[in-house]
């Protein structure tokens, strides 16, 4: 997986803010007065006139190790104290670490580990956590740490303190991958990474449980799945991707749950590529994916 | 459209009703016995033990206008009193009549009436009825009568009476191919043919009304229409046929219409072609699509 | 169809060269000096070094129409004289005229003339030529003129005259929406316009003549559509947009014309109104799609 | 995955031969007098008259086991004897033994040792065989045997006898998931069983080597698989399913074959999937798919 989004002193700029003329020109001219070469440029504007701007910058900046100091001064003046910006810089060699909480069902699991073996997703995976213990070989068949939170159903906060203990400040991306708990507020506060979740179903169809079960007695022709960032309003997270597959009348639920699977663990493996390249850019409930 | 579907003595023989062993011999056995020739048979079962059982067979009956009453006295003996269950026969040559109700999109009716001129869909449009004038010229540019029946705000119930006076007797199918208005309970109980209706959504996503905006706000990754019978519960009918287009955070509200009208005519064409072939059997509140 | 695409003062770039640190930031650079603000901007290139680059930028610069010739001497000297890049300036209120080119099959014809009437595809229509009669009403419903210049099986060059005399000069693009006559070399080099052709098959395969026909010989389970600019290779000039649909062993080659009729009038749509936007730009025997 | 396509005293009857009158009558009455339940039946004609004839009939009958080899007679009788018919009877309970082929791509292989784990494929494994050593400790963590057998460039035929060695006698079907050597005509001839092939394009466009780099080359906008039977023609044989993904011009050959692997391994597993399930019928150089 070499290329402008992973080889060294190639870096990424995000931007974002309320839009107004000449934003594009001044990037641009900051990171060429630094001696950094546009390779991509990507950029969205929710309205032409008062609207919320963003902009995805990859560039070539030889050593930029040693420069992305400066280069990040430069931007901070130019963008956030004249033009009132927000800005990330990224190194594009950087991968981001990636937490997989799972449950008992392998597919999306197994998907984004092979794909990382394979390095389709530019990550690293330094732990997977489970509330049940049926996936630790083949998670450490792939040389993976696999840690076991059993959660009481009475009370998840202490599987939730243990788990914190495992993430925060150890990862930067949680991902759950079927993962069938439901995570507090409090978590998702503390626990200083996004979290991104694969949901059975075609968001806003089907919200909560059994979506395939639902899905049936509905009589759709199609089901789906939806990758999104975890809010404390259950499936109601801003949506990275979804997509469906064609069913009929003669499919079970048992067939639908099969069929979504195939469905369920591309949409979230292209959601985790897209967010570890840093092309997902949040805008209040929805996303911008570049 | 030529073929078993469509042609002289050919015959469609739509068997419903509980399972029970014996079904497709017995079918099979009346049909040979009274010298037809099956040409094709579908079947469906919601379970093998206990379930709803469902059947289209489609055959060649030398001479059936004259026969089909003999080959229904058989039926209604085997199938009827033997096996109690529900049975339709219908001459595949006949077309069936299909009244258009729209307002002002032209997009699904310009899609039916294009594909009636190329025989892609089996039926006669005796007329289409509408709120508006605006798609009168359109209409009659096809030589089909249009009929402007214009909706009180205030109480409905008049224009009801006219397009009941306008359908009953005239037609064995109502197509509502974006028609702005929501037909009555008492409406749906007296117009005496099934009626199917084009929503621009993916149901059951975006029930009601503003889909195409809601979709916007929600930020979602695909849009879609559904096609399904009217029922007195708003967007709840039995589904025929759905599909989705992918849209992006580029989309305006304007570009998901845009996209979605696509989807929209696709989708209600396919659903009407399907049940004017006999195709799409109720089942409760879903239906088989054989 | 109101938006930077198509409004008044509003301004499209096409820029395309050999690849070169800086292109992104000089090309804003000019533009913000002239007092333009970037709303979009696009870039390609096949490869980081050495490779070759596009760009497709969409600004807004109040009094445009007189301002244009003063940008397009700034551009001339920065982008061409120093870079030496190619570019194109392009007003986006204006339309362009689009000829179209039809035998007897109507569903591309009529999807394009309905899609101008609802204005989602941004061009003018001023004349149809057919080598058949049989659409002239139709067209001329659309209040288009058409004529009907016959095409003899010995020499097509007397056609073909008369063509060119219909065509040169008073259009900016010519679409064949299905007309089943090879154009000759000279045509294409003299008729002074891009020609766009829906061929139907998904190329490379089935290219040539029967292409339902051998797809239902060699048994795919997708037949697809292909909207190509027309070079004097035959199904060889560069694809501008794809598509396909499911099949299966039920469907006869009428069933396959059918369905691949509703993929080919999509993409041909689809690929007409990106070229109208200037979103299509040719690279070798490939295009950009922007 | 239970139901009645796998479970104990379910059985298939594969049904093919010349069209004629009164088949499927036949059929069902000999299932009917035998004491069986049709549970369902799909039939397919090539042609209303003179056509080819095929059917798959799904029944249950207590006691299958012990009853089969009378059921056999019967049907040997009937449809053997009286109607010149071929057909064959198999225990839904029966697992198929399949064999997979592979080179150094892990894609194909690991979604099917997955499925097959999560019994989403109704087939054994009895082993891998494969010309590099890559993927033995994959394969064997499924505790399935991998064999390597390394093929020489000058000279296949011994390793084509080793494979001959270790298959024949031992597998209903091979399959070959990125098996990079071509099968002499004589290894098919002699291996006894049918072979599935993935190829990584959309047949019949990209026949050959190498078809991500013909394909970017090309410009096409989508990518595909096929899975077929293989016959001595390279890439010609019966294609059992097929898919595409969408592409751009920003895709790399790299972007394309990575795309492409998602389409390849669903593709192969619904062919290996459906085949397992007696589902596909060949017709000549085509198959039918129930």
């Amino acid at each position: 997986m070499s290329g402008p989004d992973h080889d060294e002193d190639y870096g990424r700029l995000i931007v974002q803010g309320a839009d107004r003329p000449g934003i594009v020109a001044t990037v641009s001219g900051v990171l060429t007065e630094q001696g950094a070469n546009i390779v991509s440029l990507d950029q969205s504007s929710s309205d032409p006139s008062g609207g919320r701007f963003f902009q995805r910058t990859v560039f070539h900046l030889a050593d930029l190790p040693t420069r992305a100091a400066g280069l990040n001064a430069a931007l901070e003046a130019r963008l956030g104290e004249q033009l009132g910006l927000e800005f990330r810089l990224v190194e594009a060699r950087r991968r981001k670490r990636v937490a997989i909480l799972v449950s008992r069902a392998d597919h999306c699991l197994l998907d984004l580990l092979w794909r990382q073996r394979r390095d389709e997703v530019h990550m690293t995976v330094p732990m997977v956590v489970s509330n049940h213990p049926d996936l630790g070989d083949d998670v450490r068949g792939f040389d993976i740490p696999f840690f076991h939170v059993p959660v009481a159903k009475e009370d998840k906060s202490a599987a939730e303190k243990e788990q914190l203990n495992l993430l925060k400040g150890n990862v930067d991306l949680v991902v759950l991958a079927r993962y069938m708990q439901i995570l507090s507020g409090d978590f998702l506060a503390e626990v200083g990474a996004p979290v991104i979740n694969i949901h059975h179903s075609f968001l806003p169809a089907f919200i909560g449980a059994g979506p395939y079960q639902r899905a049936k007695e509905r009589g759709v022709k199609l089901v789906g799945a939806t990758a999104h960032y975890v809010t404390e309003d259950l499936d109601e997270g801003p949506i990275i991707e979804q997509d469906v597959i064609r069913v009929s009348h003669r499919d079970s639920v048992a067939d639908l749950q099969r069929k979504g699977a195939d469905v369920e663990r591309l949409v979230l493996s292209r959601a985790v590529a897209w967010h570890c390249d840093d092309r997902v850019v949040r805008d209040g409930a929805t996303t911008v994916v570049f």
